[in-house]
């Protein structure tokens, strides 16, 4: 049984590689890589794994996942320009599949064994998934 | 191949375990747990594994999916009251991890052993997924 | 200028008039008429016009109307049974329409003459506007 | 008779007055007050008002519309910082009312009296429509 | 108060104009102009104004407008190729706005003065919507 | 690691089997077997599955998966009727199952073993997903 919740949060970005040369940077991430920045309204989904608890019914009890995406990934992304206040993508290019590894990161420790897969929309049209290293 | 018939239903529910304090029902379901109930429309993805006839190029007669999605889902659950008026769920809590799983089984018989998955979606932002027990 | 905020909340209701049988209940709203009630996760647009505050470019403060919206709507109607919890639905049948008029009428002391438009889903697929007597 | 063309484009910014010290534009504006810029995935809806043409069927030609709106929309908006690299956004903040000022500004000429309503979505749940000043 | 129903059907056609050479129609309508057709998913949302029965609640019985609806767009519309099947699109290009003024005449009988907006989307970026001459 | 590319296309289409009489076409697939055709807003969602680059952090060059999905999918089926038009569909029926396997037949080569799924909307209620023969 899988159980899935979704929440959005808005940031802005660049991709580049900071040792490349501007041209080189485009030629690569097109204008993705304008050094300015730009923002998408991301799409969230965490999916959990798990039996329903003979009693409650429930996966995970939904109000402590909400608490746990809050905490690890909405106070931390929400609002914020992930080059300069998101660490790694200080040294990392945010692009959409390092930001679904990022976010399974920080929710591998207080979700545990559980966690199963980490969707992110960039935007509606484009998306990355991430299953941990086993994927 | 994989085909996925989607179909909505409009119920309501409460999530409660009727041997606890309304106390302690609440601070595990929390407004979940409000005794007058509360409902969803339900969207319900049905998905079929098979391998498409060579003939009419479907895994499964589309009309007959149909069917008996909406004999066995829509004809039980919609317009309901669930807790009242659908069994199991004068016993089991209604959670939409619960309902996926009673879905499944509704349908297991007569889809056969090409039922692949359940999808229900409470609300746009939580869902469940089952896929039999071997899942 | 309009600026219009979407909000969600999930309630049960039952579409009868008390004084009829039951048989003619179903006549007039079909399965709404169920007495065990049934649910729907109601998407409301509220609707605010005004002109543009020439130093911090907002019709009204949106902190302000995502709380009058909590405060208004959310609070009295979210996981609640609409007939049962939340006046005048003890006497008035709660269709879409006189919901939206009810939000209506909430929302009209907090936020003055700038309300311009509520609009309430029932489903994806039906929904009704109000815009105060004078539409 | 009404036409829309719905378009998307990415963009950051920050809502800040920059005569204001940072505590009072985070008491105006929240979270969108970060100077580091966050940013949204917009959407933008054009409506433009006429009579269709007796012989073609069409208000206006849609190749028309969609490159006067490539044109003046996404190569100005598109994967931009709105503060530091769209005018008017050096000096009056880049609310979601003031973008659809603005868009509307940029079609006005080339679209003529036909351009009828302009919305723009920040996100799924917040949007402003603006008319001109006649509205 | 105006309540809305959305349907949706599946058609296809061609946009051209008969007396024109292929290469003109191509310049007027782009791909729309293959003789081959092509086809969409259209979705309509029909509006009707009214005051709610003050005993009902409804501006209209939703099950007559149903039905209304079902008769006179999709049971006429539905699974055709508009140019060949369809009248008035034997000598009228069948574009969105065409769709929407033709929905409109066959719905203004029988709903009579309450029809207040047929608005018609041949995809999610692309919609038309009419209300009759007095627009 | 795996993204997912959307795109969409419109195309009209008829079911039936040529060697069957008219009946037994309408038998087997309903409406869809209407000789005329009728047509779908078709949506595809491509997915490819690897590591992120270490250095780009990405899976595949996006602008590079955005031409091959153009040149593969959207040059070979938009606007057309893929009955007469588009190969195999002269001799297969082009029903949602066999459209996904053509797909992903046509990016098989350009895509190589990277490529891991190709979903198809023909509606928003009903998709085909296709993963080869090793499914």
């Amino acid at each position: 049984m899988l159980i899935t919740r979704k929440v959005e949060f808005s940031a802005s970005h660049v991709c580049r590689i900071p040792d490349l040369p501007a041209e080189e940077n485009e030629r690569i991430f097109g204008p993705d890589a304008n050094p300015h920045g730009h923002g998408h309204n991301y799409v969230v989904e965490v999916t959990v794994a798990g039996e329903p608890d003979p009693v409650t019914g429930m996966v995970m009890d939904l109000k402590e996942l909400k608490e746990v995406i809050e905490r690890q990934v909405i106070a931390t992304y929400d609002h914020r320009f992930l080059n300069d206040e998101v660490a790694p993508f200080d040294r990392v290019v945010p692009t959409v599949e390092n930001i679904a590894a990022d976010i399974w990161r920080r929710l591998e420790q207080p979700l545990g064994r559980g966690l199963h897969r980490v969707r992110v929309y960039e935007t509606a049209d484009y998306y990355a998934e991430y299953s941990g290293s086993a994927q």
